[in-house]
């Protein structure tokens, strides 16, 4: 951790020495940490920041925002086809955040440490007169040349997706409007399983390797699973179509669209599912779906690539589904 | 950059592709970047944030800001010894700062990442309600096992200094109250070059190989010498002591504190310098300071270490010095 005033040093002392195990974060007592990345591998990165009332809820409880803003950098590696080394964190903290606060956070921030074996590198905390403020790069390795890209999609390939869609956009709805239609027909644990997708995302951390083994491009499902696809097949330079009658969906986000069809737009579009998105030569197709459901989190094969440009979205009478927006954006 | 809403996309791409020219960036069309690292060297991490209000003032320009976030972060490197590899940057725009601030912002950040050597990689764009607000993760690299520390000063080692100390504090005392009598003896180029000092650090880039070869530890002087000092002789068990005398100060900063000696307190006390402090044997003195002289940034031995613990600060007349306080804290 950077060095700073005493009241700085005592509270990183208290909270996050004891988190920060790995031999090359010194203890955070340096201003610097050190890493030796494993031989004949490629060091990945990413960062996301977060902005309370703008990605999280300025009510969340604090280790979830850690949490969410542990995830959301470890699901990028994931994606990557990248195993963590670590992360640096850097937050800044409003005046009205008490020391309790800030034990749960650091509680949160340490246990996904723990969970995903990604330790506490170093960082910086700073006082700021506005929101509560989180800024992580998480960093992981692949094997030289093997990070998976988001620019390589080919035309006849198999489009797959990891685990569930829509539930993060649909915990949040359900936050936001508990009362609709879609989510007074669920049940409270229907209405629990997604309120959860929405504040702890998933990383598929445990896919990694199988994600390098068998994709050939894939970027992590965190804007709308159309708008990411979109995103993807025009950087790779193909078309493609996808069915959305073929998009997994869970039992609670299945049960909210019967109820509610509008839903169905938010699942596909909301964003927060933080699952993998991938294209795959049909022949990996058997081996990345096994490889997905010995991981506990499954995949699905929801439509192909082909020569051209732009997404076709098949409804279930077959008629493309058009989307008033196909991506959520904080800006 | 991770993904986002299409206004991100366009901002990105018209202010920050540009200058992520590593080929590791990928464009910043990617959710992560990927990176080489030397054989036979250790990755060297530190991260820094900066808040409008707190770390700099709001009015100051955009492109100036930039450097600081930048230059805060490479002074960490290069007082470790560490050679840029990189930079991620996240930064959180208020609802006030229009295109053109923006663009002045990125073209600050492009400027450094040429001049230090330390291409911009990736990182995150993203609103905020509150001020202002930039986190950097910096990349340097060191040979295996070669990061200098702030934990192995031992006893008996000279206390070095690069450059000159108390510029920059000098210059926040000069901006804060621009009619003190230290200032007003100064003519209008002594005043212009300490403002300068405190708006943009030098981080001493070209001292790390420097660094690596001649200290036993070393630290930049970020939060003020004394302060500093104590932290790092504390963190390696040993005392010290310093002769006021022999701390370099610039013309500037000379004047000023003839002409009202209380600012020397500020001097050696006030932060902002980004020189870097380190012990080494006697026996690596002259070659430390003729590197430095090389390079055109000086270094002098201000003092020793010794057995013990605590440091005292000589005075001309020889008795210990008293500071209020011995560093600048944002807490």
């Amino acid at each position: 951790m950077a060095a700073g005033g005493s009241g700085e040093d005592r509270l990183i002392a208290r909270l996050f020495e004891p988190i920060a195990r790995h031999p090359g974060a010194l203890g955070l007592k340096d201003d610097a940490a050190f890493l030796q990345l494993p031989a004949g591998h490629h060091l990945v990165l990413t960062k996301d920041a977060l902005v309370a009332g703008v990605h999280f809820f300025p009510d969340d409880p604090p280790a979830s925002i850690a949490r969410k803003a542990m995830r959301v950098n470890l699901s990028d590696l994931a994606a990557k086809g990248a195993e963590p080394l670590g992360v640096m964190l850097a937050f800044a903290i409003p005046p009205d955040m008490d020391d309790a606060a800030l034990a749960e956070f650091a509680r949160g921030i340490g246990e996904d440490c723990l969970l995903f074996g990604a330790p506490l590198l170093g960082g910086d905390t700073v006082r700021t007169p506005g929101p509560f403020t989180v800024s992580i790069t998480a960093l992981g390795s692949v094997p030289i040349g093997r990070m998976v890209r988001r620019t390589t999609a080919r035309p006849g390939q198999a489009i797959v997706v990891t685990g569930t869609i829509g539930d993060g956009a649909l915990g949040l709805a359900l936050r936001l409007d508990p009362d609709r239609p879609g989510f007074a027909a669920l049940d409270a644990a229907g209405r629990a399983y997604l309120a959860d997708r929405y504040l702890h995302p998933r990383p598929r951390v445990g896919l990694a390797s199988t994600v390098r083994a068998h994709a050939r491009a894939a970027m992590d499902v965190s804007d709308g699973l159309v708008g990411d696809l979109e995103k993807m097949l025009a950087a790779s330079g193909v078309g493609g179509e996808i069915d959305a009658g073929k998009v997994p969906l869970s039992p609670a986000a299945r049960a909210a669209i019967q109820a509610e069809p509008a839903l169905l737009a938010t699942a596909l579009t909301g964003g927060d599912d933080y699952e993998i998105l991938a294209t795959m030569g049909e022949g990996d197709v058997d081996a990345f779906e096994a490889a997905a459901i010995a991981a506990g989190i499954g995949a699905s094969v929801i439509g192909r690539t082909a020569v051209g440009a732009g997404l076709v979205v098949r409804g279930a009478d077959g008629a493309a589904l058009r989307f008033a927006s196909t991506s959520f954006s904080h800006f």
